[in-house]
């Protein structure tokens, strides 16, 4: 029985993934609102509070808990400082507060309430006994006064005064408080965790020449007109040095020609492994020109983490217990069953010496934190071991926490949230796929509505040099258009394999493939950034309107809105304190001129029943007075398959 | 990086109710269906089981966990005894699953497959070094058979045989097994709790003839009237003598007239407390007849649990330190200001003597034990400790699991909850509240089918001593029939507040109160049985059908179905097995003849599309062949407001 004065009961607290055992993400200066259910057997006041610190702080932070109503409450706190935070949760019977609540009852009903002022005395004095020195003199007083020889009604005056409860409430009874077994964790990263757009582009195409590939010079070059179209991160595929035994040739033959410059995936030759640059590319110091130069220009650069080696890697001659082999000790390379992937060695994450293994990929990503480097993008990460990235995420975040990770998990969706719970910054989503309606509805309300939204962050993108997606090919530059705008007004965090959408390419392989014909991932492409329907001037206006509207940051803002069209999407977001709110429509069917009658959910708008305002469209220019919920659309993909409206208040 | 192996992650266990905190529930004989999320980094194959025992019992069965796509996994067990039983689950990376299903694909594209059996070979060998003796051997053999000298093709045969696999997959790798951390628990209750319909009645009101208060041999005589109606429990409010101070008079009066024999909830007089019988109803050794004689007759004795007291209690002048107490030491009675209730005195279960009080409380109950009682309703439960109750019924139940526990907590919803999860059988509900269809619906879709129905036993009442509902006084007859078939056919566990119900009772005290006038509470009455337009027939009828028909029994497997007249609920039940089917239709606002058509939910009555069959109304009489999901019903409450059809096949 020696709990059995713990009468508060909590539960059902929000966000707790996994049982705590995983963190909830979020950048610094955002809030987390904690809700949990809280009551008492009886009929007795309930008080409560969230506990928080940064992580490493002694102390805790308090904020009272408060009603929502059915019994829920809520507190929220804001993350300052990069790292770790933690937080858990308090509750108590307030027998002070419920024998106020039944003064107020007694004296409105004009009882005698005098036997009632010395109950309350005495909790008073039993708040005084819990007290710092400071309020335990005020206590004592006010419990001395309510006993004292005024005239009862100024007594009673002075027990339901807001100053005494303040006093009291300050010392609640905490021995038999209720406290969550659980601390619970945020992962605070900076702001660009929470909002970025990614150029993908490949340092080997960047050569101005027609002929001459490209090296980190020509990509220093090219990082002003990348800064001009508003992007944030330019990654870039991996700039290793590429393996020559089975290498791939142009189209993914399997068996290259000479001059065949090799997929940057197969990573390693007698050049070097993960920590080398790809000599044709340049060297360390021009690498390092790079990170400088995007820095400068408001960027940073991301690179490629494809834990695997081609044969000729160092690591298969002095490591081969780091590998899978054959009974006759050979290194295995990879397959997926019947298909075999000559020209690829996957590490063994359950080798008998996987810890010196695991300590070794650590040293690459050390080695290109060393050069400047803070944002990585994963290749495959579900193909490795999940206990592996946990490890390596937290270590490398333990000292940078600054470091980002974006997974590259084209998976299942429970691998792929696995992957965000163990410490993915971001991830690819099926965004890619996603065409109807319905589909965007349900996966977008899953992704930003949803606990989903405390750890998964998703980036957006419309291409990869993997994913040349139908319906670009079929709907050329108003689709990309269309596709452009749900990237990057969906979600956040967006990115496009740069010159290939940019300049529209979508011719695939062959048809039905989602492959490029001509791959730039077997072979070195001169891109004519000048090509007729380029999107410069529209990725750029994108891109500055994502930026000048703290809308767009807020992920978990997004509320979609009913059209009369199912080929209309309609969706808005707003800032947290509400005041920019912004509307988007998206034809998702940009063959055709589609029209038709938004139904405006006008309480997400944070708009009256009704009421008038007025949308102006940032993207194509114009601006209409609506009323109501049923206002009228048209997108025409001539000119461009979406609005993107901020809303304003009605001229007077 | 010492777990570095444990690649497989188990998640989203369910039934988990708050953590494992609390146990679900079951009857014997019933199933547990376990599922989790159940999956590994990169593409191997997994397995796992779900581990389950009677508590007490050192070994574990194992169930294997089966593929429900999308990474959900399942298994299923049924609980055998009563008391309690409990679970866990575990996976692993199975590498022989894995090669097997790589090497069929293999075979399948004409591939050397020399070295792959080889490698099978040494995965064979290693469940050997993990199997128990018996099977060691068959595994060294298959191992040397996969090595040996026969064609590859044989061999290959060999490798993919199910005998094999059967073999291999009994030794999992368990040491690399990820174990969920948490063993959960199941309370396996007798059949009743699963199944029950409950008839309260107050003994001093079972006298045949009139002026005569009642006796427990008045009871035991009118117990076979109640058996023939069906009935499994027979509630009884308190039985013990009655407090005279400040007693209450008819109609609630707060000076009660001499000769007013009081209210049984007030309980407690010089004549004993909690554990004495009215002398008025008769004795000890009377009441103990009562419970035999309803054994004797297939049914069981509930008795009232209301821990208060009158201020005449013995203990208020044993124990005053039970109660709270004012400054100047003197017993507070119960308020809820500004009303005060000066006949009752509440238990204080914050005492600092509360050890002291809950065994006493605890010998209550343990003293009717004794007398063969098994089943108490809770008077309000709520407004005593949790920690009492959790403390008290798991007490009560280790040493007698056949004891139920109903909780009448008319209260907010999440503490109607957290009663059941610490361990009250069934709970009072919103029922009696509960008119249109829409309400039905999400409120009978929380309960059946969410996690809910994992914990909490629902108890359907139309009526009780302190609920007249406005339905009932406004609609009469056929209303009564309603809420009847509403209450036996939408829960598993219903009861009425018998002869009220019964006789069609529905005067209240003053327009708009829920209070029965004249209600018995407060006085002896005497009913005529066989008052105009009794229910008798109805009642039988309708608990002869629920025992005839097994899918009533089933809580879960409630669904719901459309009809183009909202005025008209359609709801289908199965048996577990699928073979016996109900389909209700009831009238809720039955003063008019109302019609519609059916929109069957086909596949939810286990029907093919468009398929024909019969529906026999086993209430009303009658049957009917139907076809699809679209079907004309039509209800005339002259007649009956409700169909309860058995689902037969068509007629060839």
């Amino acid at each position: 029985m020696s709990e059995s004065r713990k009468r508060v009961v909590i539960a059902a607290v929000d966000p707790e993934i996994d049982h705590g055992q995983w963190p909830v993400k979020r950048v610094v200066g955002e809030r987390v609102v904690v809700t949990c259910d809280l009551f008492a057997d009886g009929h007795d006041v309930v008080g409560g509070e969230v506990l928080h610190r940064a992580m490493g702080a002694r102390a805790w932070e308090r904020v009272p808990l408060a009603a929502l109503g059915n019994d829920r409450y809520g507190a929220e706190f804001r993350v300052e400082a990069q790292g770790g935070h933690e937080y858990t949760l308090r509750g108590w019977v307030d027998a002070f507060g419920t024998w106020r609540r039944d003064l107020e009852k007694r004296l409105a009903a004009g009882q005698e309430v005098d036997v009632e002022l010395r109950i309350g005395a005495d909790l008073v004095e039993a708040a005084a006994g819990r007290a710092a020195k400071a309020d335990r003199a005020a206590l004592r007083a006010a419990a001395g006064r309510l006993r004292g020889d005024e005239p009862a009604a100024d007594r009673a005056a002075f027990a339901v005064s807001a100053g005494l409860l303040a006093l009291v409430a300050a010392w609640p009874d905490l021995p038999h408080a209720t406290t969550w077994p659980r601390v619970l964790r945020v992962t605070v990263d900076r702001e660009r965790a929470g909002f970025s757009a990614w150029y993908e582009v490949f340092p080997r195409s960047t050569s101005p020449e027609k002929g001459r590939p490209g090296t980190f010079q020509d990509l220093l070059a090219r990082l002003p007109c990348i800064a001009d179209l508003g992007f944030d991160v330019v990654y870039l595929p991996p700039i290793h040095p590429i393996g020559r035994t089975h290498r791939k040739g142009r189209n993914n033959a399997r068996a290259g020609q000479p001059g065949d410059v090799g997929s940057p995936w197969a990573i390693g030759a007698a050049e070097g492994g993960h920590d080398a640059v790809h000599p044709d590319l340049g060297t360390l110091a021009d690498f390092r020109m790079v990170v400088a130069r995007a820095e400068a220009l408001g960027m940073e650069v991301a690179l490629d983490l494809a834990f695997q080696c081609s044969p000729d890697h160092p690591w298969a001659k002095e490591h081969p217990e780091w590998f899978r082999r054959r009974p006759d000790g050979t290194i295995r390379y990879a397959e997926n069953p019947p298909k075999k992937y000559e020209d690829i060695f996957p590490f063994d994450f359950e080798s008998e010496d996987h810890e010196a293994l695991w300590v070794a990929l650590r040293g690459v990503v050390d080695f290109w934190v060393a050069q400047g480097v803070r944002i990585f993008r994963v290749d495959n990460p579900h193909t490795k071991s999940f206990r592996f990235w946990e490890w390596l995420i937290a270590g490398v975040k333990k000292e940078h926490p600054d470091v980002l990770f974006l997974s590259e998990a084209f998976t299942r969706p429970k691998v792929m949230y696995h992957l965000a719970k163990i410490g993915f910054t971001w991830s690819y989503t099926y965004f890619t796929w996603r065409e109807g309606r319905q589909e965007f509805t349900d996966y977008l309300t899953e992704l930003a509505t949803t606990e989903v939204a405390e750890f998964f962050r998703p980036n957006f993108w419309p291409n990869t040099p993997d994913i040349l997606p139908k319906h670009l090919v079929e709907g050329g530059r108003p689709m990309f258009l269309a596709r452009l705008v749900l990237a990057a007004t969906l979600s956040p965090n967006y990115g496009i394999y740069g010159p290939a959408f940019e300049l529209l390419e979508r011719v695939p392989r062959e048809p039905g493939s989602e492959e490029y014909l001509d791959s730039e991932k077997y072979e070195v492409k001169w891109w004519d950034l000048d090509r007729e329907g380029h999107l410069r001037e529209e990725i750029a206006a994108i891109n500055r309107i994502r930026r000048s509207h703290p809308a767009f940051r807020e992920h978990r803002s997004l509320r979609f809105h009913a059209t009369s069209n199912d080929k209309l999407l309609c969706y808005s977001r707003a800032s947290e304190d509400g005041k920019d709110r912004v509307l988007v429509v998206v034809s998702l069917e940009p063959r055709y001129v589609h029209s038709g009658w938004t139904a405006l959910d006008m309480a997400a708008l944070g708009l009256p029943w009704g009421a008038s305002f007025v949308v102006r469209d940032l993207l194509g220019g114009g601006s209409w007075e609506w009323k109501g919920s049923r206002n009228y659309v048209e997108l025409d993909p001539a000119r461009m398959p979406a609005h993107v409206f901020v809303l304003e208040p009605a001229k007077p």
